[in-house]
């Protein structure tokens, strides 16, 4: 565990565990501070947020807890699947809309923040960490970083996404494994392509880079954050683990999937954004699997699918909202983010003890 | 390593480390006995077989080694999936025939040895070891093993897998992670919706079985081997690994595949055998990918293909050959079996003590 210890005083933390930055709302300050204060790094998921609300988020976290937090965003735009023709989806998507009561579907405005105006905040505000995934940031961004003392952190699908992480100049890598929740980190290949699991993509892109490798996808508990130390990685993130936490945003019926969970439950889709992810299987996810050629590219489609996702959560209506969540789910424990952080920390020590007895 | 240590001294061998069966005449009886000699347990995939091609090899292993190995079977057959119409798949074969110098493919006999006559050689040569896929012998043969003392050992894809093994009285367990090469051994869902990867399969079958577990899947070096331990397994089954051995029967255009594998260039495919399985990506996989609803169910595809597959070895063309490998393959390290078992053995010592420290 030489190496975890290695990282975590990098990080200006106790214990190199990190939550997964979960955009949308389900990381939220509260889940950032907690994971934060209790030792760990919690990270916010801001992929989604305009720079206002990072600010101002930020500002929440920072009232928390005086100990280092990351900030996440989307460093990178569609995945290049994606239908132009939008006809066909807001047919499908009528029938959902009138079941949870709302007015027709429409195309939204093709809105995503400006990822160089979410930077700018990072930087203005001094965030201590900044974290990014679907992509690797231009070189000026990148050096204005490292300017500011900001660490940054990317992630890598595959040890070719690795090297070109390192070559950019990035502090450390996320090696987000196939298990992992949510939606894929992927940006040199296809998606389809790069769905490597932790057990063979984490010693790989450890031997690809001198840099510190950030374990994720199916780490639940101490089991999981020693075979990740085992595979060579500094350090683990964390995501699935944390979404039965009260501090968590997920909304109830989402919470309520998650208890339910088992290992083959979860599915790849586009359905919710456009970019593929992994959450539990529920019904508008299925549906979508015969429809995959009409799907709008990413963010159109997130952008189109969110009036439903907002009313479901609101109606507990789990089957039209994006469950997101990795194939460890039924792992998952209902305890406060702090104690959670605490019990991983006691568990990871007793194992590390005991495989070398 | 308590757990391995265990499973060791129940299966008569010194290590937990188990050759995975590979199938096909990519495990030898050199293969299988050197890797039982080096203190492992060796197993012959014998699946595609005849009852007297099992006795043969059996004797042949014996006369290597008088150590304990394992035979492994089919103990199931088709998954379901399947065109019954083999016009369109014939005209599709046609140009690989044509390409190699072979006459027209033709429609085989629906040939698959039956799975009784081979338990019946299992059973009266007394193979200390029988390991299965595909599925659950009937009650009558579990019985008729555990009477002679042989030991059973199957696989499981997902924990309802491997609870159902449990109550058919199976000795133990491996959990068939994601990353594994070859042949998924998915019995009781769709292949597709039972790619679990091992990090998040391993903890959740040790958590539903109290029997031992034994881990594949991504697991290549002492690294693999301890992270495997950490998440609840007895032991390792490993079959990428030995590929590139000079004991092992893959083709030569095989071994030169997997020497320039990477992790992101597999591909799951059912375009050789008609059953799900993963392998090194060449263009007979990827030309099948658009052709997936003509492909003949288990075992008529992999009957249709075997005359293209054997002339394509003999040819060193890889391009219509079955690359099975897992996503690790890139860690595959070219040394004589016995050499590869004990430094799997050093290095799980060596990983093991560190991990602890």
């Amino acid at each position: 565990m030489q190496r975890f210890e290695r990282l975590a005083s990098w990080l200006g933390v106790e214990h190199a565990i990190i939550l997964a930055p979960m955009a949308g709302g389900t990381s939220t300050p509260a889940l950032v501070a907690a994971v934060s204060n209790a030792g760990g790094l919690g990270s916010m998921g801001a992929g989604y947020m305009t720079p206002q609300q990072i600010a101002e988020t930020a500002a929440e976290i920072r009232s928390l807890t005086n100990r280092p937090f990351a900030v996440n965003l989307f460093a990178g735009g569609p995945d290049g699947t994606g239908s132009r023709d939008s006809t066909r989806m807001l047919e499908l998507m009528a029938p959902h809309h009138s079941r949870l009561g709302l007015s027709p579907p429409t195309i939204p405005d093709d809105f995503l923040p400006s990822f160089e105006q979410q930077v700018a905040v990072i930087l203005d505000t001094n965030v201590p960490i900044f974290s990014f995934t679907f992509g690797i940031p231009n070189a000026s961004i990148i050096a204005q970083m490292k300017t500011r003392g900001i660490k940054l952190i990317g992630t890598a699908t595959t040890a070719a996404e690795a090297r070109a992480l390192e070559a950019a100049g990035v502090d450390a890598i996320v090696a987000q494994g196939s298990e992992a929740g949510a939606h894929r980190g992927t940006f040199l290949a296809s998606c389809e392509d790069s769905l490597v699991g932790t057990m063979a993509l984490v010693p790989q892109i450890a031997d690809a880079v001198a840099l510190p490798v950030i374990a994720s996808g199916g780490i639940m508990d101490g089991r999981g954050i020693v075979a990740a130390a085992a595979l060579g990685a500094s350090g683990v993130q964390m995501g699935t683990a944390f979404l039965v936490c009260p501090e968590c945003g997920s909304a109830e019926a989402y919470k309520a999937a998650v208890r339910k969970a088992r290992d083959d439950g979860t599915i790849l889709t586009r359905a919710f954004s456009g970019r593929l992810a992994r959450g539990i299987s529920n019904s508008f996810a299925t549906e979508m699997k015969a429809h995959e050629r009409s799907l709008l590219p990413y963010p159109t489609q997130n952008n189109l699918t969110r009036a439903m996702r907002a009313a479901a959560a609101k109606k507990g209506d789990a089957d039209r909202l994006s469950l997101w969540a990795g194939q460890a789910a039924a792992l998952a424990r209902e305890l406060p983010a702090a104690d959670l952080v605490e019990q991983l920390i006691r568990e990871t020590a007793e194992m590390a003890g005991s495989i070398g007895r």
